[in-house]
Protein backbone atom coordinates (compact mmCIF):
# COMPACT_ATOMS: atom_id res chain seq x y z
CA UNK A 1 0.00 0.00 0.00
CA UNK A 2 2.48 2.72 -1.11
CA UNK A 3 0.09 4.59 -3.14
CA UNK A 4 -1.89 5.77 -0.65
CA UNK A 5 -1.76 9.19 -2.81
CA UNK A 6 -3.79 7.65 -5.59
CA UNK A 7 -6.56 5.99 -2.93
CA UNK A 8 -9.81 7.28 -3.16
CA UNK A 9 -11.03 7.12 0.42
CA UNK A 10 -14.57 6.32 0.38
CA UNK A 11 -14.93 6.35 3.87
CA UNK A 12 -13.76 10.25 4.08
CA UNK A 13 -15.32 11.08 1.23
CA UNK A 14 -18.95 9.59 2.69
CA UNK A 15 -17.93 11.97 6.16
CA UNK A 16 -18.20 14.61 4.18
CA UNK A 17 -21.30 13.86 2.57
CA UNK A 18 -22.81 12.33 6.00
CA UNK A 19 -22.06 15.85 7.32
CA UNK A 20 -23.86 17.75 5.09
CA UNK A 21 -26.72 15.56 5.06
CA UNK A 22 -27.10 15.97 8.86
CA UNK A 23 -27.24 19.78 8.63
CA UNK A 24 -29.80 19.23 5.96
CA UNK A 25 -32.18 16.70 8.18
CA UNK A 26 -31.71 18.76 11.14
CA UNK A 27 -33.33 22.05 9.13
CA UNK A 28 -36.15 19.67 7.72
CA UNK A 29 -37.06 19.11 10.96
CA UNK A 30 -37.18 22.62 12.38
CA UNK A 31 -39.69 22.85 9.21
CA UNK A 32 -41.63 20.12 10.53
CA UNK A 33 -40.07 17.43 8.01
CA UNK A 34 -38.24 14.75 10.84
CA UNK A 35 -37.29 11.95 8.40
CA UNK A 36 -38.10 8.60 9.01
CA UNK A 37 -37.55 5.39 6.71
CA UNK A 38 -38.64 1.92 6.76
CA UNK A 39 -37.19 -0.87 5.59
CA UNK A 40 -38.58 -4.29 4.72
CA UNK A 41 -36.39 -7.34 4.71
CA UNK A 42 -38.77 -10.46 3.99
CA UNK A 43 -38.15 -14.27 5.50
CA UNK A 44 -34.73 -15.44 5.88
CA UNK A 45 -32.41 -11.82 6.65
CA UNK A 46 -28.79 -13.21 7.52
CA UNK A 47 -27.65 -12.21 4.07
CA UNK A 48 -28.74 -8.83 4.20
CA UNK A 49 -28.86 -8.24 8.15
CA UNK A 50 -25.63 -6.84 8.56
CA UNK A 51 -26.19 -4.60 5.46
CA UNK A 52 -29.43 -3.31 7.25
CA UNK A 53 -27.97 -2.73 10.60
CA UNK A 54 -25.09 -0.64 8.75
CA UNK A 55 -27.96 1.59 7.60
CA UNK A 56 -29.33 1.44 9.87
CA UNK A 57 -26.38 2.95 12.60
CA UNK A 58 -25.98 5.30 9.35
CA UNK A 59 -29.36 6.61 9.16
CA UNK A 60 -29.46 7.39 13.14
CA UNK A 61 -26.08 9.15 13.32
CA UNK A 62 -27.77 11.69 11.12
CA UNK A 63 -30.78 11.84 13.05
CA UNK A 64 -32.83 10.11 10.75
CA UNK A 65 -35.49 7.52 11.91
CA UNK A 66 -35.13 3.75 10.70
CA UNK A 67 -37.14 1.03 11.33
CA UNK A 68 -36.44 -2.04 10.24
CA UNK A 69 -39.22 -4.41 9.77
CA UNK A 70 -39.23 -7.94 8.76
CA UNK A 71 -41.77 -10.41 7.21
CA UNK A 72 -42.00 -14.08 6.91
CA UNK A 73 -41.15 -15.27 3.51
CA UNK A 74 -44.75 -17.07 2.24
CA UNK A 75 -46.36 -12.89 3.01
CA UNK A 76 -48.72 -12.85 -0.22
CA UNK A 77 -47.79 -10.67 -2.33
CA UNK A 78 -50.97 -8.88 -2.08
CA UNK A 79 -50.27 -8.32 1.24
CA UNK A 80 -47.12 -6.71 1.37
CA UNK A 81 -48.58 -4.94 -2.19
CA UNK A 82 -50.90 -3.51 0.53
CA UNK A 83 -48.42 -3.29 3.09
CA UNK A 84 -46.04 -0.75 1.00
CA UNK A 85 -49.48 1.64 -0.58
CA UNK A 86 -49.75 2.03 3.46
CA UNK A 87 -46.40 3.10 3.95
CA UNK A 88 -46.82 5.56 0.59
CA UNK A 89 -49.97 7.02 2.37
CA UNK A 90 -48.63 7.31 5.70
CA UNK A 91 -47.17 11.09 5.96
CA UNK A 92 -44.30 9.90 8.93
CA UNK A 93 -42.68 7.87 6.35
CA UNK A 94 -40.06 9.64 4.26
CA UNK A 95 -38.66 6.67 2.02
CA UNK A 96 -39.41 2.89 1.51
CA UNK A 97 -36.23 0.35 1.25
CA UNK A 98 -36.82 -3.22 0.05
CA UNK A 99 -34.16 -5.41 1.24
CA UNK A 100 -32.39 -7.89 -1.39
CA UNK A 101 -32.89 -10.64 -1.61
CA UNK A 102 -36.59 -11.04 -2.22
CA UNK A 103 -38.35 -14.77 -1.99
CA UNK A 104 -38.90 -15.90 -5.78
CA UNK A 105 -42.55 -15.45 -5.60
CA UNK A 106 -42.27 -11.70 -5.13
CA UNK A 107 -40.48 -10.34 -7.92
CA UNK A 108 -38.18 -7.77 -6.74
CA UNK A 109 -38.83 -5.54 -9.64
CA UNK A 110 -42.51 -5.52 -9.15
CA UNK A 111 -42.41 -4.24 -5.55
CA UNK A 112 -39.79 -1.81 -6.79
CA UNK A 113 -42.14 0.22 -8.42
CA UNK A 114 -45.18 -0.01 -5.94
CA UNK A 115 -43.05 1.88 -3.74
CA UNK A 116 -43.89 5.58 -4.43
CA UNK A 117 -41.63 7.72 -7.14
CA UNK A 118 -41.90 10.25 -4.69
CA UNK A 119 -40.73 7.88 -1.45
CA UNK A 120 -37.60 5.67 -3.67
CA UNK A 121 -34.69 6.46 -1.50
CA UNK A 122 -33.12 3.78 -3.48
CA UNK A 123 -33.72 5.23 -6.71
CA UNK A 124 -35.01 2.05 -8.30
CA UNK A 125 -38.33 2.77 -9.69
CA UNK A 126 -38.37 3.10 -13.69
CA UNK A 127 -39.50 6.88 -13.66
CA UNK A 128 -36.61 7.53 -11.14
CA UNK A 129 -34.22 6.26 -13.70
CA UNK A 130 -36.18 7.87 -16.67
CA UNK A 131 -35.36 11.03 -15.01
CA UNK A 132 -31.72 10.71 -15.04
CA UNK A 133 -31.64 10.09 -19.04
CA UNK A 134 -33.86 13.12 -18.94
CA UNK A 135 -30.69 14.84 -17.09
CA UNK A 136 -32.92 15.53 -13.90
CA UNK A 137 -31.57 13.55 -11.40
CA UNK A 138 -33.86 13.50 -8.33
CA UNK A 139 -33.02 10.13 -6.22
CA UNK A 140 -30.78 8.15 -8.42
CA UNK A 141 -29.63 4.37 -7.50
CA UNK A 142 -27.44 4.79 -4.77
CA UNK A 143 -24.17 3.01 -6.05
CA UNK A 144 -24.08 4.39 -9.15
CA UNK A 145 -24.14 7.84 -7.60
CA UNK A 146 -21.92 7.22 -5.38
CA UNK A 147 -19.41 5.87 -7.84
CA UNK A 148 -19.76 8.81 -9.77
CA UNK A 149 -19.61 10.95 -6.82
CA UNK A 150 -15.64 9.09 -6.44
CA UNK A 151 -15.20 10.31 -9.81
CA UNK A 152 -15.95 13.82 -9.40
CA UNK A 153 -13.68 13.79 -5.61
CA UNK A 154 -10.39 13.53 -8.07
CA UNK A 155 -11.24 16.98 -9.39
CA UNK A 156 -11.40 15.71 -12.93
CA UNK A 157 -12.88 17.68 -15.57
CA UNK A 158 -15.75 15.46 -16.85
CA UNK A 159 -16.63 17.32 -20.41
CA UNK A 160 -14.92 15.33 -22.63
CA UNK A 161 -13.68 12.69 -20.57
CA UNK A 162 -13.30 9.20 -22.25
CA UNK A 163 -14.74 6.66 -19.87
CA UNK A 164 -15.22 3.36 -20.31
CA UNK A 165 -18.41 1.14 -18.01
CA UNK A 166 -17.93 -2.20 -17.41
CA UNK A 167 -21.34 -4.19 -16.99
CA UNK A 168 -24.51 -2.33 -17.83
CA UNK A 169 -26.57 -3.27 -15.31
CA UNK A 170 -30.10 -1.39 -14.95
CA UNK A 171 -29.02 0.11 -11.62
CA UNK A 172 -25.25 0.67 -11.67
CA UNK A 173 -23.75 0.31 -15.17
CA UNK A 174 -26.46 2.13 -17.23
CA UNK A 175 -27.25 4.75 -15.19
CA UNK A 176 -23.55 5.42 -14.52
CA UNK A 177 -23.44 5.65 -18.11
CA UNK A 178 -25.52 8.31 -18.24
CA UNK A 179 -25.31 10.27 -15.24
CA UNK A 180 -21.73 10.71 -16.93
CA UNK A 181 -22.84 11.57 -19.81
CA UNK A 182 -25.20 14.56 -18.34
CA UNK A 183 -21.85 16.19 -17.11
CA UNK A 184 -20.66 15.74 -20.83
CA UNK A 185 -18.70 12.51 -20.98
CA UNK A 186 -17.68 10.29 -23.43
CA UNK A 187 -19.54 6.80 -22.67
CA UNK A 188 -18.84 3.90 -24.08
CA UNK A 189 -20.16 0.68 -22.01
CA UNK A 190 -18.93 -2.81 -21.94
CA UNK A 191 -20.23 -6.18 -20.89
CA UNK A 192 -19.89 -9.78 -21.09
CA UNK A 193 -20.86 -9.84 -24.89
CA UNK A 194 -18.62 -6.97 -25.82
CA UNK A 195 -15.58 -8.75 -27.89
CA UNK A 196 -12.55 -6.87 -26.82
CA UNK A 197 -13.18 -5.11 -23.49
CA UNK A 198 -9.55 -4.11 -23.64
CA UNK A 199 -9.63 -2.11 -26.46
CA UNK A 200 -12.15 0.38 -24.99
CA UNK A 201 -10.60 0.56 -20.96
CA UNK A 202 -7.38 1.03 -22.53
CA UNK A 203 -7.97 4.47 -24.46
CA UNK A 204 -10.89 5.22 -21.36
CA UNK A 205 -9.60 8.44 -19.10
CA UNK A 206 -12.02 6.57 -16.20
CA UNK A 207 -12.51 2.81 -16.33
CA UNK A 208 -15.70 1.78 -14.07
CA UNK A 209 -16.47 -1.97 -13.06
CA UNK A 210 -19.54 -3.38 -11.72
CA UNK A 211 -19.22 -7.07 -12.77
CA UNK A 212 -18.85 -9.18 -9.31
CA UNK A 213 -15.55 -11.10 -11.28
CA UNK A 214 -12.53 -10.61 -9.14
CA UNK A 215 -9.57 -9.92 -11.17
CA UNK A 216 -11.34 -8.99 -14.35
CA UNK A 217 -9.44 -5.70 -14.48
CA UNK A 218 -5.72 -5.92 -14.60
CA UNK A 219 -2.79 -3.07 -14.89
CA UNK A 220 -2.71 -3.84 -18.64
CA UNK A 221 -6.00 -3.00 -19.36
CA UNK A 222 -5.43 0.61 -18.21
CA UNK A 223 -4.13 4.17 -19.40
CA UNK A 224 -1.20 4.95 -17.25
CA UNK A 225 -2.96 8.12 -15.31
CA UNK A 226 -6.36 6.60 -15.70
CA UNK A 227 -9.00 6.91 -12.57
CA UNK A 228 -10.21 3.37 -11.87
CA UNK A 229 -13.52 3.19 -10.02
CA UNK A 230 -13.98 -0.07 -8.67
CA UNK A 231 -17.89 -1.13 -7.97
CA UNK A 232 -17.14 -4.77 -7.27
CA UNK A 233 -18.05 -7.02 -4.12
CA UNK A 234 -16.31 -10.36 -4.27
CA UNK A 235 -15.69 -12.78 -1.09
CA UNK A 236 -12.65 -14.74 -2.23
CA UNK A 237 -10.49 -17.13 0.00
CA UNK A 238 -7.34 -15.52 1.12
CA UNK A 239 -4.40 -17.32 2.28
CA UNK A 240 -5.43 -15.81 5.60
CA UNK A 241 -9.36 -16.37 5.22
CA UNK A 242 -11.94 -14.90 3.52
CA UNK A 243 -11.81 -11.55 2.14
CA UNK A 244 -13.60 -9.46 0.38
CA UNK A 245 -11.92 -7.72 -2.78
CA UNK A 246 -13.28 -6.01 -6.32
CA UNK A 247 -13.12 -6.30 -9.71
CA UNK A 248 -10.13 -5.31 -9.99
CA UNK A 249 -6.43 -6.55 -9.44
CA UNK A 250 -5.82 -3.46 -7.13
CA UNK A 251 -2.01 -3.97 -6.90
CA UNK A 252 -1.19 -4.41 -10.55
CA UNK A 253 -3.67 -1.67 -10.99
CA UNK A 254 -2.86 0.78 -8.37
CA UNK A 255 0.54 0.83 -10.19
CA UNK A 256 -0.97 2.37 -13.13
CA UNK A 257 -3.65 4.00 -12.26
CA UNK A 258 -4.35 7.51 -11.10
CA UNK A 259 -6.57 7.07 -8.94
CA UNK A 260 -8.16 3.72 -7.19
CA UNK A 261 -10.84 3.42 -5.45
CA UNK A 262 -9.82 0.28 -2.77
CA UNK A 263 -12.56 -2.36 -1.76
CA UNK A 264 -13.50 -1.91 0.91
CA UNK A 265 -13.82 1.29 1.83
CA UNK A 266 -14.48 2.75 -2.08
CA UNK A 267 -17.56 2.90 -2.90
CA UNK A 268 -19.04 1.12 -0.09
CA UNK A 269 -19.31 3.66 2.35
CA UNK A 270 -20.49 6.54 -0.50
CA UNK A 271 -23.31 4.44 -1.21
CA UNK A 272 -24.85 4.60 2.20
CA UNK A 273 -24.64 7.60 2.03
CA UNK A 274 -25.91 8.06 -0.54
CA UNK A 275 -29.11 6.25 0.68
CA UNK A 276 -29.11 9.42 3.62
CA UNK A 277 -28.68 11.82 1.01
CA UNK A 278 -31.77 10.21 -0.86
CA UNK A 279 -33.72 10.62 2.20
CA UNK A 280 -32.85 14.40 2.32
CA UNK A 281 -34.09 14.47 -1.53
CA UNK A 282 -37.34 12.60 -0.77
CA UNK A 283 -37.95 15.05 2.19
CA UNK A 284 -38.03 18.09 0.16
CA UNK A 285 -39.90 16.62 -2.55
CA UNK A 286 -42.59 15.46 -0.37
CA UNK A 287 -42.53 18.64 1.17
CA UNK A 288 -42.59 20.83 -2.40
CA UNK A 289 -45.24 18.28 -3.58
CA UNK A 290 -47.18 19.42 0.14
CA UNK A 291 -46.74 22.99 -1.05
CA UNK A 292 -47.68 23.05 -4.25
CA UNK A 293 -51.27 20.67 -3.17
CA UNK A 294 -52.13 23.29 -0.67
CA UNK A 295 -51.11 26.36 -1.69
CA UNK A 296 -53.56 29.06 -1.71
CA UNK A 297 -54.56 29.80 -5.18
CA UNK A 298 -54.70 33.63 -5.81
CA UNK A 299 -56.16 33.07 -9.21
CA UNK A 300 -58.69 30.09 -10.42
CA UNK B 1 -27.26 6.52 -56.39
CA UNK B 2 -25.76 2.91 -57.62
CA UNK B 3 -25.43 1.85 -54.38
CA UNK B 4 -29.39 0.84 -54.22
CA UNK B 5 -28.34 -2.45 -52.85
CA UNK B 6 -27.10 -0.93 -49.78
CA UNK B 7 -30.22 1.43 -49.25
CA UNK B 8 -31.94 0.54 -46.27
CA UNK B 9 -35.68 1.50 -47.34
CA UNK B 10 -37.16 2.71 -44.46
CA UNK B 11 -41.20 3.06 -46.33
CA UNK B 12 -40.61 -0.92 -47.33
CA UNK B 13 -39.59 -1.64 -43.57
CA UNK B 14 -42.43 0.72 -42.83
CA UNK B 15 -45.71 -1.03 -45.01
CA UNK B 16 -44.29 -4.26 -43.19
CA UNK B 17 -44.48 -3.76 -40.01
CA UNK B 18 -48.00 -1.60 -40.99
CA UNK B 19 -49.33 -4.59 -42.13
CA UNK B 20 -48.93 -6.35 -38.82
CA UNK B 21 -50.32 -3.56 -37.08
CA UNK B 22 -53.38 -3.09 -39.27
CA UNK B 23 -54.09 -7.17 -38.06
CA UNK B 24 -53.39 -6.15 -34.88
CA UNK B 25 -55.80 -3.57 -34.89
CA UNK B 26 -58.43 -5.32 -36.34
CA UNK B 27 -58.02 -8.29 -33.85
CA UNK B 28 -58.62 -5.93 -30.88
CA UNK B 29 -61.48 -4.27 -32.46
CA UNK B 30 -62.55 -7.83 -32.23
CA UNK B 31 -62.11 -8.45 -28.75
CA UNK B 32 -63.83 -4.91 -28.10
CA UNK B 33 -60.76 -2.84 -27.91
CA UNK B 34 -60.87 -0.44 -30.90
CA UNK B 35 -58.29 1.72 -31.11
CA UNK B 36 -58.00 5.62 -31.23
CA UNK B 37 -55.57 8.20 -30.81
CA UNK B 38 -56.07 12.17 -29.39
CA UNK B 39 -53.18 14.17 -30.93
CA UNK B 40 -52.81 17.28 -29.45
CA UNK B 41 -51.28 20.59 -31.35
CA UNK B 42 -51.26 23.83 -29.47
CA UNK B 43 -51.18 27.61 -30.90
CA UNK B 44 -49.79 28.15 -34.37
CA UNK B 45 -49.34 24.70 -35.73
CA UNK B 46 -48.04 25.28 -39.41
CA UNK B 47 -45.03 24.10 -38.32
CA UNK B 48 -46.39 20.26 -37.19
CA UNK B 49 -49.45 20.37 -39.34
CA UNK B 50 -47.87 18.62 -42.05
CA UNK B 51 -46.16 15.88 -39.46
CA UNK B 52 -50.06 15.74 -37.81
CA UNK B 53 -51.91 15.00 -41.21
CA UNK B 54 -49.03 12.24 -42.03
CA UNK B 55 -50.02 10.66 -38.80
CA UNK B 56 -53.53 10.71 -39.43
CA UNK B 57 -53.20 9.22 -42.63
CA UNK B 58 -51.10 6.40 -41.73
CA UNK B 59 -53.44 5.97 -38.42
CA UNK B 60 -56.63 5.83 -40.38
CA UNK B 61 -55.10 3.37 -43.36
CA UNK B 62 -54.48 0.76 -40.55
CA UNK B 63 -58.09 1.35 -38.86
CA UNK B 64 -57.26 2.85 -36.00
CA UNK B 65 -59.17 6.33 -35.05
CA UNK B 66 -57.04 9.83 -35.12
CA UNK B 67 -58.75 12.92 -33.59
CA UNK B 68 -56.50 15.51 -34.21
CA UNK B 69 -57.08 18.42 -31.65
CA UNK B 70 -55.93 22.10 -31.59
CA UNK B 71 -55.83 24.18 -28.68
CA UNK B 72 -55.20 28.62 -28.65
CA UNK B 73 -51.41 29.08 -27.47
CA UNK B 74 -52.92 31.30 -24.76
CA UNK B 75 -54.25 27.95 -23.20
CA UNK B 76 -53.04 27.93 -19.31
CA UNK B 77 -51.32 25.05 -18.08
CA UNK B 78 -54.00 23.77 -15.34
CA UNK B 79 -56.68 23.86 -18.44
CA UNK B 80 -54.40 21.62 -20.49
CA UNK B 81 -53.50 19.33 -17.81
CA UNK B 82 -57.37 18.72 -16.82
CA UNK B 83 -57.89 17.97 -20.42
CA UNK B 84 -55.18 15.09 -20.38
CA UNK B 85 -55.98 13.60 -16.95
CA UNK B 86 -59.88 13.90 -18.91
CA UNK B 87 -58.21 11.88 -21.94
CA UNK B 88 -56.18 10.03 -19.36
CA UNK B 89 -59.47 8.47 -17.83
CA UNK B 90 -61.28 8.36 -20.96
CA UNK B 91 -61.92 4.65 -21.56
CA UNK B 92 -62.35 5.35 -25.44
CA UNK B 93 -59.14 6.86 -25.71
CA UNK B 94 -56.16 4.63 -26.60
CA UNK B 95 -53.42 6.89 -26.86
CA UNK B 96 -51.88 10.96 -26.46
CA UNK B 97 -49.76 12.87 -28.92
CA UNK B 98 -48.29 16.16 -27.49
CA UNK B 99 -47.28 17.50 -30.40
CA UNK B 100 -44.55 19.49 -30.83
CA UNK B 101 -43.56 22.87 -30.50
CA UNK B 102 -45.91 23.61 -27.98
CA UNK B 103 -45.63 27.56 -26.22
CA UNK B 104 -42.90 28.47 -24.00
CA UNK B 105 -45.19 28.35 -21.03
CA UNK B 106 -46.37 25.23 -21.39
CA UNK B 107 -43.13 22.88 -20.63
CA UNK B 108 -43.19 20.07 -23.28
CA UNK B 109 -41.68 17.69 -20.65
CA UNK B 110 -43.88 18.44 -18.15
CA UNK B 111 -47.01 17.97 -20.37
CA UNK B 112 -45.54 14.82 -21.17
CA UNK B 113 -45.29 13.25 -17.77
CA UNK B 114 -49.12 14.15 -17.53
CA UNK B 115 -49.61 11.35 -20.59
CA UNK B 116 -50.72 7.76 -18.54
CA UNK B 117 -47.87 5.54 -19.07
CA UNK B 118 -50.43 3.44 -20.62
CA UNK B 119 -51.63 5.75 -23.09
CA UNK B 120 -48.06 7.11 -23.72
CA UNK B 121 -47.90 6.12 -27.16
CA UNK B 122 -44.71 8.44 -27.92
CA UNK B 123 -43.02 6.30 -25.80
CA UNK B 124 -41.67 9.67 -23.47
CA UNK B 125 -43.00 9.39 -20.47
CA UNK B 126 -39.68 8.51 -17.52
CA UNK B 127 -41.55 5.63 -16.33
CA UNK B 128 -41.39 4.22 -19.84
CA UNK B 129 -37.87 5.52 -20.46
CA UNK B 130 -36.81 3.90 -17.29
CA UNK B 131 -38.57 0.43 -18.62
CA UNK B 132 -36.21 0.58 -21.26
CA UNK B 133 -32.64 0.81 -18.83
CA UNK B 134 -34.84 -2.41 -17.21
CA UNK B 135 -34.48 -4.34 -20.70
CA UNK B 136 -38.80 -4.03 -20.74
CA UNK B 137 -39.33 -2.30 -23.53
CA UNK B 138 -43.39 -1.42 -23.88
CA UNK B 139 -43.58 1.82 -25.42
CA UNK B 140 -40.47 3.71 -26.64
CA UNK B 141 -39.87 6.44 -28.25
CA UNK B 142 -40.75 6.33 -31.68
CA UNK B 143 -37.68 7.32 -33.43
CA UNK B 144 -35.24 5.41 -31.26
CA UNK B 145 -36.88 2.13 -31.57
CA UNK B 146 -37.16 2.91 -35.66
CA UNK B 147 -33.41 3.67 -36.25
CA UNK B 148 -33.39 0.40 -34.09
CA UNK B 149 -35.23 -1.63 -36.15
CA UNK B 150 -33.51 -0.25 -39.81
CA UNK B 151 -30.58 -2.23 -37.87
CA UNK B 152 -31.82 -5.09 -37.69
CA UNK B 153 -33.30 -5.06 -40.95
CA UNK B 154 -29.98 -5.43 -42.19
CA UNK B 155 -29.67 -9.14 -40.51
CA UNK B 156 -26.71 -8.43 -38.51
CA UNK B 157 -26.18 -9.92 -35.45
CA UNK B 158 -26.54 -7.77 -32.42
CA UNK B 159 -24.46 -9.63 -29.98
CA UNK B 160 -20.77 -8.01 -29.78
CA UNK B 161 -21.78 -5.36 -32.35
CA UNK B 162 -19.54 -2.63 -32.00
CA UNK B 163 -21.79 0.90 -31.99
CA UNK B 164 -21.62 4.07 -31.94
CA UNK B 165 -24.45 6.48 -31.24
CA UNK B 166 -23.70 10.25 -32.10
CA UNK B 167 -26.15 12.73 -30.33
CA UNK B 168 -26.76 11.60 -26.62
CA UNK B 169 -30.91 13.35 -26.74
CA UNK B 170 -32.81 11.43 -24.19
CA UNK B 171 -35.32 10.57 -26.55
CA UNK B 172 -33.41 9.42 -29.56
CA UNK B 173 -29.36 8.88 -28.77
CA UNK B 174 -29.50 7.34 -25.13
CA UNK B 175 -32.46 5.06 -25.89
CA UNK B 176 -30.97 4.04 -28.94
CA UNK B 177 -27.94 3.28 -26.78
CA UNK B 178 -29.91 1.14 -23.94
CA UNK B 179 -31.80 -0.75 -26.45
CA UNK B 180 -28.68 -2.05 -28.18
CA UNK B 181 -27.12 -2.77 -25.46
CA UNK B 182 -30.04 -4.82 -24.09
CA UNK B 183 -29.46 -6.73 -27.49
CA UNK B 184 -25.54 -7.57 -26.29
CA UNK B 185 -24.48 -4.57 -28.27
CA UNK B 186 -21.13 -2.57 -27.27
CA UNK B 187 -22.17 1.61 -27.21
CA UNK B 188 -20.18 4.78 -26.88
CA UNK B 189 -22.65 7.51 -27.09
CA UNK B 190 -20.58 11.07 -28.35
CA UNK B 191 -21.84 14.43 -28.43
CA UNK B 192 -20.66 18.06 -29.10
CA UNK B 193 -18.42 17.46 -25.97
CA UNK B 194 -16.47 14.41 -27.26
CA UNK B 195 -12.98 14.97 -28.08
CA UNK B 196 -12.62 12.88 -31.58
CA UNK B 197 -15.68 11.65 -32.51
CA UNK B 198 -14.01 9.96 -35.72
CA UNK B 199 -11.82 7.78 -33.46
CA UNK B 200 -15.31 6.22 -32.28
CA UNK B 201 -17.09 5.49 -35.01
CA UNK B 202 -14.13 4.57 -37.37
CA UNK B 203 -14.08 1.70 -35.15
CA UNK B 204 -17.84 0.82 -34.82
CA UNK B 205 -19.51 -1.65 -36.86
CA UNK B 206 -22.64 0.11 -36.60
CA UNK B 207 -23.03 4.06 -36.34
CA UNK B 208 -25.93 6.39 -36.26
CA UNK B 209 -26.18 9.62 -35.71
CA UNK B 210 -28.87 12.33 -34.11
CA UNK B 211 -27.85 15.50 -33.72
CA UNK B 212 -29.36 17.57 -36.62
CA UNK B 213 -25.97 19.06 -38.65
CA UNK B 214 -25.78 18.27 -42.13
CA UNK B 215 -22.60 16.65 -43.09
CA UNK B 216 -21.40 16.26 -39.63
CA UNK B 217 -20.34 12.07 -40.81
CA UNK B 218 -18.31 11.82 -43.79
CA UNK B 219 -16.70 8.80 -45.15
CA UNK B 220 -13.86 9.27 -43.70
CA UNK B 221 -15.43 8.29 -40.66
CA UNK B 222 -16.74 5.43 -41.04
CA UNK B 223 -14.94 1.66 -41.27
CA UNK B 224 -15.72 -0.18 -44.80
CA UNK B 225 -18.91 -2.09 -44.65
CA UNK B 226 -20.37 -0.48 -41.27
CA UNK B 227 -24.19 0.25 -40.95
CA UNK B 228 -24.69 4.19 -40.88
CA UNK B 229 -28.15 4.91 -39.84
CA UNK B 230 -29.14 8.84 -40.34
CA UNK B 231 -31.42 10.05 -38.27
CA UNK B 232 -31.34 13.90 -38.78
CA UNK B 233 -33.88 15.47 -40.47
CA UNK B 234 -31.94 19.03 -42.23
CA UNK B 235 -33.87 21.63 -44.81
CA UNK B 236 -31.05 22.99 -46.56
CA UNK B 237 -30.66 25.21 -49.97
CA UNK B 238 -29.52 23.07 -52.77
CA UNK B 239 -29.27 24.09 -56.55
CA UNK B 240 -32.90 23.31 -57.28
CA UNK B 241 -34.25 25.20 -54.65
CA UNK B 242 -34.49 23.78 -50.33
CA UNK B 243 -34.03 19.87 -49.75
CA UNK B 244 -33.77 17.60 -47.01
CA UNK B 245 -31.20 15.60 -45.66
CA UNK B 246 -29.44 14.13 -42.96
CA UNK B 247 -26.52 14.32 -41.03
CA UNK B 248 -24.24 12.03 -43.12
CA UNK B 249 -22.95 12.85 -46.50
CA UNK B 250 -25.05 10.64 -48.00
CA UNK B 251 -23.12 10.57 -51.29
CA UNK B 252 -19.61 9.93 -50.00
CA UNK B 253 -20.86 7.66 -47.35
CA UNK B 254 -22.37 5.18 -49.05
CA UNK B 255 -19.39 4.57 -51.06
CA UNK B 256 -18.00 3.04 -47.92
CA UNK B 257 -20.68 2.05 -45.57
CA UNK B 258 -22.13 -1.81 -46.58
CA UNK B 259 -25.26 -0.42 -45.58
CA UNK B 260 -27.09 3.12 -45.22
CA UNK B 261 -30.71 4.95 -44.53
CA UNK B 262 -31.42 7.61 -46.80
CA UNK B 263 -33.29 10.74 -45.71
CA UNK B 264 -35.73 11.37 -46.61
CA UNK B 265 -37.06 7.41 -46.72
CA UNK B 266 -34.89 6.09 -44.17
CA UNK B 267 -36.07 6.61 -40.35
CA UNK B 268 -38.98 8.84 -40.89
CA UNK B 269 -41.32 6.62 -42.05
CA UNK B 270 -40.38 4.02 -39.41
CA UNK B 271 -40.80 6.21 -37.10
CA UNK B 272 -44.36 6.50 -38.15
CA UNK B 273 -45.59 2.89 -38.40
CA UNK B 274 -43.21 2.44 -34.64
CA UNK B 275 -46.35 5.15 -33.25
CA UNK B 276 -48.73 2.74 -34.34
CA UNK B 277 -47.56 0.02 -32.95
CA UNK B 278 -47.02 1.87 -29.98
CA UNK B 279 -50.91 2.50 -30.10
CA UNK B 280 -51.16 -1.73 -30.47
CA UNK B 281 -49.35 -1.55 -27.45
CA UNK B 282 -50.71 0.93 -25.51
CA UNK B 283 -54.30 -1.46 -26.22
CA UNK B 284 -52.70 -4.29 -24.98
CA UNK B 285 -51.21 -3.11 -21.53
CA UNK B 286 -54.70 -1.19 -20.96
CA UNK B 287 -56.71 -4.61 -22.07
CA UNK B 288 -54.57 -6.36 -19.91
CA UNK B 289 -54.43 -4.13 -16.98
CA UNK B 290 -58.68 -4.11 -17.14
CA UNK B 291 -58.43 -7.60 -17.14
CA UNK B 292 -55.96 -7.93 -14.00
CA UNK B 293 -58.48 -5.14 -12.16
CA UNK B 294 -61.55 -6.84 -13.32
CA UNK B 295 -60.86 -10.29 -12.21
CA UNK B 296 -62.69 -12.26 -10.25
CA UNK B 297 -60.81 -13.17 -7.24
CA UNK B 298 -60.65 -16.51 -5.93
CA UNK B 299 -59.16 -16.10 -3.04
CA UNK B 300 -58.84 -13.53 -0.59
Amino acid sequence: MSHAHKLLDGRSIAAGIRETVSKDVEALKKEGWPIKLVSISIGDVDASALYVRNQQRAAEKVGIEFEARNYQSDISRDELVGIIQGLNTDPRVTGIIIQRPTPKHLTERRLQRTVHPLKDVEGMHPSNIGDIVYNDLKMGPCTAVAAVELLKATGVNLEGLEVTVIGHSAIVGKPIAFLLMAQGATVTVCHHETRNIAMHSRSADAVFVAVGKPGLVTANMLKPGAVLIDIGINQIDGPDGPKVVGDADFDSCSEVAGWITPVPGGVGPVTVAMLLRNAVTAARLQRDHYATEFATRTSA
